[in-house]
């Protein structure tokens, strides 16, 4: 389906991308790039690139899939970077977790090649990150948001596709504002939550001595708050128009519970519970698929 | 150990100490009462109870350990209903994760029988609840806080410490007052954040698009929203002072991020982030055992 895959940026997703492409037969050689040289290094060594490039440049030269996996604050050098070296048909696509930012910075930098790129999002991931830590079953089962832009041809949509489906991900589509208001709602804000929430125990006096009585329910709570910080500062930033307004909204609703608490108010704090637990109930990953392109 | 061990409330934590308690031989018979005489049915059947009893008073008869295994909210009622019939030496432990109500309750129902009261909170659950959910390794590996009264005869104390440890778990002690400040902050905070988080998305006019697009970072930190609303509606009301204080602590911290958000100052932001990063990725479940009694 590919001659050649370049990456740039050898982290957990481009890794992660690299060995699943492999496996699955899409791409007979990936390339690879990285700021730190150890690190393209490292991805040569455990067999996750065939070769490394010098520069972003380079690892785009011969490639006709190429996959931007760096955070989403660099995106915009990268296309800059890159941009004389995308020939027509390639696909260019990158996996950042925003994409209102991602397409403006597309529309900006890479003017008549745009045609090149499809935006994609897969929604997988892990706490840990690092070429290390790359795993070809990542995307497996995964949904992968593609936003196409008006002027991408539609064949070319369909090869991204066609590359997430060969690495076992379920494809949609959606706008780019689509994408990241909900996204602000199901991924950013439970991320600020926990990250708040971890600060608020670990700096109170007896912080230490409560962390060590906690059990399950907290360790399944807190697990995202581990994530990385450069990659979640990039991420909260590009998206804090929708994100704002999801605090306020989460405010609300927090308000109300602490209130019905205060007044000793029993039956209401029961159906704001019993409002969510049924809620929460019901819900399943990956269940529904609204503006599928499937 | 044990000739008899009386089970009041045949739920989750009642059905999971009774099979687990006979698995490690400490209890020769097992009898069960519960509101429902249909739950009641359903326990002896599934072979969780070996007879039923048909009040909670008859459940104590001549029972050496006692569990009651009800909602917060209602254990004061069944002190009451079962005070009488309480054998000199026997051990009457509730399940509650709430210690400093039960306490008073104690005091004010229990009276001279007060010497055979070892309140018990083992830090174990599930989201799923009922008898059918009994699992004879659910307090395997847990911790179980016991918050003993000063005038609790140490044997006694001990016998209890001796029958949690039979069924696997490890048995700290603290007083009621550090218990309900700790778990107020490591579990009662972190379910109401996920109950609003929850019914802040899934009340937005696209919240159903949302949830369908959501991952496992969305399912593992909202896994503890489908918690049972009467009992989650007793603890949180039970232990509201305590709440209170630890909502106040998470909206400064929030405050702060949001803050940072708002005014585009990445730094900071990256900051926050770290710092709670770098002390999740430190946490580990059951590392610590302040104030331990082992």
């Amino acid at each position: 389906m590919f001659t050649q895959l370049g990456i740039i940026g050898c982290g957990l997703m481009g890794g992660s991308f690299a060995l699943a492409a492999k496996r699955a037969g899409i791409v007979k050689r990936v390339v690879g790039y990285s700021k730190s040289p150890s690190t393209t290094e490292q991805a040569k060594r455990l067999g996750i690139i065939d070769a490394s490039a010098e520069s972003a440049l380079r690892a785009v030269a011969g490639s006709d899939l190429i996959l931007i996996a760096v955070p989403v604050s660099a995106i915009e050098a990268t296309f800059k970077a890159i941009r004389q070296l995308i020939e027509p048909g390639a696909l260019v696509m990158d996996v950042g977790s925003t994409k209102r930012d991602v397409v403006d910075a597309a529309r900006r930098v890479l003017k008549d090649r745009i045609t090149s790129f499809v935006p994609a999002h897969p929604i997988a991931g892990k706490e840990v990150s690092g070429i290390a830590s790359a795993d070809a079953t990542l995307y497996q089962g995964r949904q992968v948001i593609l936003t196409p832009l008006q002027k991408t041809p539609a064949e070319l949509v369909q090869k991204a596709t066609d590359a997430w489906a060969a690495v076992g991900s379920n494809v949609l589509r959606m706008t780019p504002e689509n994408h990241d208001a909900a996204f602000a709602a199901v991924s950013h804000l439970p991320h600020i939550l926990a990250f708040a929430y971890f600060n608020s125990v670990a700096r109170q006096p007896a912080g230490r001595d409560f962390l060590s009585l906690a059990g399950p329910g907290f360790r399944d709570f807190t697990r995202i708050a581990a994530s990385n910080p450069e990659i979640w500062c990039d991420i909260l930033m590009a998206n804090r128009e929708e994100i704002l307004k999801q605090t306020q909204a989460f405010r609300h609703t927090l308000d109300a519970m602490e209130h019905v608490i205060r007044t000793g108010n029993a039956d209401a704090l029961e159906a704001l519970i019993r409002s969510a637990s049924d809620a929460r109930a019901g819900w399943q990953m990956n269940a529904g698929t609204p503006g599928s392109a499937r």
